[in-house]
Formats: structure tokens, C-alpha cells, sequence
């Protein structure tokens, strides 16, 4: 694609870098761009740098926030006794939009993956550990992928905090809400007859 | 969706207001931005910013340009006395691609519609005409979207320049290269068959 301007044809790149954006779709944003008031172009560019600029992270449990501490853990409204282990900011995001989770979270970051050198050590799993022992959590629930590498890191972490009397859970895995028993693959099939419930406590849930 | 974060909740909703992208997918940028160096994201941020400030319109043919007048006007190897009459600039990278024209172009910005309030006034239409006087134009080659509107801008431009020496085509219409008759819409095919082409003028071209 030959692009009639050099200004044109940086801008384009800069959007092509963006995950699932090609040079096509990267030139139709900015030619929308172009189409808008002067003054709304340079609000773009200046909240996106700005919000990289001054962005935090929560020191407790590394979730975005705006100040030191994230306004969950900040809010004594809810247990701070149990702690939600995820993998990234979007885990936190999708639980939090089901307004059922009271507790606080843990962003670790990723999960153990020797294959793409992500070890212990690249995670927030040593602060989690010390989190753990130092305000006595009661209950540390894990929401990782349902793969090798989130089973391993859920054993790993599990091995650093035996020692302490908090319960370690994870979150229930099977069939989806209105998914198809014939679709399902065989390893969530399997596991999930494994792990059947008795019905009045499924009822109960 | 409930964002963490005002300045991630601000970063989004800005990107959430390009064509094609909705929140998910705009958070999905957001948080890619975030894991990439601050340099990186400025750089981002500044180029948006400055293609937008400095980037100009060629005062010949209004196609995108870094200077005055673009690149393809300024080039003499190419027909100036040809004018190709294209909506909008993406008509003109797509046309460029192909690498089989050799002549000049005059992007619209448009095409009359007078429900969507468009009139020829909105349009770069009086700069064609004067253009096509001044310059003494050999050719006028409509590239315009095959639709109403689309022939209502060619005849409303062919009326204007009728007392003018220069010869008016347009684009050939008909069934695509790889199409399939059967899919083909009836008008499409009935042009088509109206238009018909000689075997050897076919093969020439």
C-alpha cells in the first residue's frame, strides 16, 4: 500500500502496531482522525499519553489504580481476608462486571511458562506469599486459564504457602452456562463428570 | 464495564470512539499501550498528534500531501492533462496500488446526497471545473461508488464542463474478476449485459 504522505504513512504505522490491527484497518482510523476537529485529535494523543504517564499500579495487588493503594483494596466494605489469584487486569475487569466476587484480587502478571521464559521470579508471586502470611488471609481463590501452565502455577504457589492456615480454592470448571455437551472437548467433559456435584448443592449455588 | 482506573477508563473511551472499535476491544489496545516502554507510547501519542497538525491538503487535487502540492501533481512524468475523479482519498491509494494509472487525481471529498445534506457546495466540485478550464484537461475519468448518488455527482459534473473540449469516461462496471454470474445483483448483471464488450477489444485490454 503506497500512502501519499510521510506523516500519513507514520501515524498508519503506529496504529498497525496496536494487537489486531492491520495497515488497512490502521488507515481507517486515521483517516477518521483526520476528519475530526484539531482539538479532539490532540485530546486523543494527550489521554493516551497522559495515562501512561501517570498510571499506577496498586501496591497490594498490582491492579491498575489511579493512586498508591486500588480503590478494592481501599474499600473496607469488602473481605479483605480473601484474595481472588488472577492472571492479568482483564481477569479482574470480567470478575469484577459479575458483581459477585466481595474479596480482593492478586494480579500476578501471567502464569509459569518455561516455553516462553516465565518463571516464578518474572510473576507477583513472592509479594502474594508475603501478602498472604502478613495480613492472615482466610481464603485464596484461584481464577487461572484451565491449562498446564495455569495448573502449574496454582501447584507452585500452593507448595510456597502450605505452611499457612488459609484455604486454597479454585474456581469450578466444566460445561459453560449454555454450551453443548457435544462440543465440549473431551478433557473439560471428563474432568467435569470427576468433579460432579451432588445436585442440591449445585441447586444451592 | 467498570474500569479500574479514571485515566484507563478515559484512555479507552477515547479509543472507543474510532469506527469499527467497541470497549472490549479498545481496553485491549489500552492495556497493550500499558505494557509497552513510556518512550514508545509518547512516540505514539506524538505522531498521531503531529500528522494531524501538519499534514496538508495538495491545493490542486485536495489529495493528502506533506507539501502544497502532493507528489503526484508535482510529477512530471506523469499525465497531467488526465484527471481521474475519486470520493475521497482512499479511492486514490486503492487506485495507485494497482500501478496502471499515469494520470492525475481530484478527490471529491464525497458525492452529492442531498438526503445526507451533501450538495455539490460541500464538495470540491467548483475547483474541478475551474480546473479542468484552466489546465486545458484532455481527460475526466470518473472512479465514482456505483449508486445513485454516485451518477447523480457524474451527471450534475458533466453538465458543468459540457462546453468544455475534454473527453468524460467512466470506470468500466460489470461482473468482477472471479465473481460468479449466479451471485451477481440483477442490475449489476443487466449493466453488464447492456455494456457489452466486443471479444477483441476484451482481449486487448
Amino acid at each position: 500500500m503506497q500512502l501519499p504522505s510521510t506523516l500519513l504513512e507514520n501515524a498508519v504505522n503506529e496504529f498497525a502496531k496496536l494487537p489486531g490491527i492491520g495497515k488497512k484497518t490502521a488507515l481507517r482510523m486515521v483517516l477518521h482522525l483526520l476528519k475530526q476537529n484539531a482539538n479532539e485529535v490532540e485530546l486523543f494523543s494527550e489521554t493516551i499519553a497522559k495515562m501512561r504517564r501517570e498510571i499506577k499500579f496498586c501496591q497490594r495487588c498490582f491492579n491498575i489504580s489511579d493512586s498508591d493503594i486500588c480503590a478494592i483494596c481501599a474499600n473496607r466494605q469488602r473481605k479483605q481476608e480473601m484474595i481472588c489469584v488472577v492472571e492479568n487486569i482483564r481477569d479482574v475487569i470480567a470478575i469484577e462486571s459479575t458483581q459477585q466476587f466481595n474479596g480482593t484480587y492478586h494480579v500476578l502478571g501471567g502464569v509459569i511458562s518455561p516455553l516462553d521464559g516465565i518463571g516464578p521470579d518474572q510473576l507477583n508471586i513472592a509479594s502474594l506469599v508475603h501478602r498472604i502470611g502478613e495480613e492472615k488471609t482466610a481464603e485464596i481463590i484461584f481464577a487461572l486459564s484451565p491449562n498446564i501452565q495455569g495448573d502449574t502455577t496454582i501447584y507452585y504457589i500452593q507448595k510456597k504457602i502450605q505452611h499457612l492456615p488459609c484455604t486454597v480454592t479454585t474456581i469450578a470448571r466444566g460445561i459453560a452456562f449454555g454450551g453443548e455437551l457435544e462440543y465440549a472437548d473431551e478433557m473439560t467433559l471428563a474432568r467435569s463428570m470427576a468433579n460432579r456435584l451432588p445436585v442440591q448443592q449445585y441447586v444451592k449455588s
